[in-house]
């Protein structure tokens, strides 16, 4: 079993990089508290003897040697980074819990036949760059490293220049390692595990997503002077949208999604009916074809809202994934894993996208989950308990040795 | 007749200060444009034998004395502050027009018994800082200085730090002044005189408005994982309030608008449902009654409809006046000014609020209005011509004369 109290102390300790302002965390992707999380996740794992590689997305690769010079290393990893309003453990038991497996096997001075590499994929929450996942979706030849490159944040720095800025461009070509198998931990995120007292998700099944930008075009006009019937209202049509996406999302249930996070108006004065509205649209479900069904329904009603208004609408698609089931033969070992600690388990599908699904395009892949206190996450208030992280640390050290003998 | 060609020199060089992205201005008050802007109104102001007096609120007095020492001023003016994204016209045109005045005053060696002064108030838009029309609002006794001082813009600047940092904290208390008159020239912001093919405004009322703020506390959470039954969504409450706020509006109709301007979502993350969403309710009417009924109908209705997604639900009043009734005698001397110089003419409400609406507090007040094309305002595609802006110079020329030696 791993050391709970080491596990936590460094969760605890990476908590104080990029602290949020209710006891969270804001350290977005290529910030410099991003930069400050990478260092300090470089000397434990130097310290832990291992070996830092970096690639062309600032992806970080911490190798524990194997013992056969020829064996594919067995990835386990997630995501230092985090919303601007988000948890301590979001990502960063994945990327912690993979060290805390390193740490075990060198205090126990087991060898694994495979390389063990503890991974920490650059920009996985979306929420500076869209879309989300990106470094390993370029790692998965999803994306190109020119389209990474050229993504903007709100203030229209690229995702390039900022990677430059912080120092951690790596000279590996990105996806050149080729993968044994990739195991990613991390919390669920979601209510069920707690309402279902469990203790370990075995993860089956990631949802699909989209995401779709919605540019609303209206006439910027004063608030006062303008009569109804010459507006052209373009947060008018924004509230008819949101309300027909979460119409398609109750229509969809159960096993689906959709609501809007990100919300930009233009000017943005009290007095001025918007000329601009950008929002993006975020449906998902674990079903292929209700996931293109909901998409194809948004895109045709979205623009005929705003047409009644004599407001124009263009849709953009700044992030997807397909449905993913993971692989069959992983995920029976997360379970077994589970049961030969005594912990109780149940098969859960991912409701958040993570890195593992892109892994999964390229080498057998699957995730364990946590339970979080309310299933809350995207939120500072984000909890769980240190008996939670340590299970989960747990099934994620007997399942990735397992996978590193074979 | 004024000197239309220099009036709209004087315009077009205005507009060079704070330049806009597509031809309009973003000159916001109390901003390095705003101060360029007063500098360059001061220069002016001096080379036409004025003396610049200035308040504890920033509002610029320029006075041309008048032949009887005991006699109150005639104050002409409005505000040079712009909207974000505003056109050239709103505001400036009073104050440059002012100017013409006394500047074709001193081509004939006009003097006038009551001294005229020309002013720029601070403030007016209340796009940087709620309420519109602060420094009036003030000099009217409607707001303390202290409270003026305390507003806040969206970085969190107040008022009274940010007019020290510009440099235009006057002496003067504001209020201590006393008019005998007060005429505001503007253009009309609406569609009404271009469509009836007027030249002039004859304007006998201001409506009333009331700037509710709303501020929605949902629950942020991951829009991925959080199962719809589990969602406090504070976004979808905003879209059903901005709704009814369309429904109250159109209900009330004719005479009442009501719409949307400012919104913000935080954390504004495209995978975070908001914890919370803020967002200015924008209402008017001529009509008190109405007025009052609709804001106690919105402040009923944004609260229950919040409550049935479990959002809560504040709102405060940011922004409010009462409609307003011009003074009789001077809008019949508009009149009379507009039929003598032989321009079309018609009656009008200001659908915008106006300095002029704090001023009638104090003193008989009135405004004058030309037309702009298509109605458009709080747009930088804001326009007028130049036979336009001259008319009604020429209106403000004449009433402003003739109630200088009343
Ligand atoms: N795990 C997680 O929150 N990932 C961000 C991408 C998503 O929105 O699902
Ligand atoms: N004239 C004008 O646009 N004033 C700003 C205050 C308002 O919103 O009416």
């Amino acid at each position: 079993r791993i050391n709970s109290d080491r596990l936590w102390e460094s969760l605890m300790e990476m908590a104080k990089i990029g602290p949020g302002l209710r006891g969270g965390n804001n350290r977005q992707t290529l910030t410099d508290a991003d930069a400050e999380g990478r260092r300090l996740f470089k000397t434990w794992c130097e310290s832990a003897g291992m070996t830092i590689g970096v690639d062309k997305m600032g992806t970080m690769f911490a190798t524990r040697p194997g013992t056969d010079a020829d064996a594919l290393p067995v990835y386990i990893g997630s995501h230092l980074d985090t919303q601007p309003t988000g948890g301590k453990y979001d990502g960063v038991l994945g990327v912690l819990g993979g060290l805390e497996v390193v740490r075990t096997l060198n205090d126990l001075g087991i060898r694994t036949k495979h390389p063990i590499v503890v991974t920490n994929w650059t920009n996985e929450e979306g929420a500076r760059f869209a879309p989300a996942m990106l470094a390993s979706g370029v790692f998965a030849g999803v994306h190109t490293l020119d389209y990474a490159y050229a993504r903007t944040d709100p203030e229209g720095k690229t995702f390039g220049e900022e990677l430059k800025r912080i120092d951690w461009i790596g000279d590996e070509e990105v996806g050149a390692r080729k993968m044994h198998a990739y195991l990613e931990y991390h919390i669920e995120q979601g209510p069920i595990l707690e309402a279902e007292n469990k203790q370990i998700g075995v993860v089956t099944h990631c949802q699909g997503l989209w995401w779709l930008e919605v540019t609303l075009t209206g006439k910027e006009a004063h608030t006062g002077s303008t009569p109804m019937n010459l507006r052209v209202n373009a947060g008018l049509a924004m509230a008819r949208i949101l309300e027909m996406v979460q119409t398609v999302a109750m229509e969809n249930q159960p096993g689906a999604v959709g609501g809007v996070g990100q919300m930009f108006f233009s000017p943005n004065s009290r007095n001025v009916l918007p000329g601009k509205v950008v929002f993006t649209i975020d449906i998902r479900t674990p079903d292929q074809a209700k996931l293109d069904r909901m998409r194809a329904r948004i895109e045709a009603e979205a623009p005929a809202i705003a047409e009644t208004l004599g407001v124009g609408c263009s849709i953009e698609a700044v992030g997807h994934f397909d449905p993913v089931t993971f692989d069959p033969v992983l995920v029976g070992r997360v379970r077994d894993a589970a049961e030969r600690l005594g912990y109780t388990h149940m098969n859960l599908i991912s409701g958040a996208g993570h890195d593992a699904c892109w892994a999964a395009r390229v080498a057998p892949a699957t995730m364990i989950m946590c339970p979080c206190v309310d299933g809350l996450s995207h939120n500072e208030d984000e909890e769980i308990s240190k008996e939670w992280a340590a299970a989960g640390a747990d099934v994620l050290l007997h399942a990735a040795v397992e996978t590193a003998e074979i």
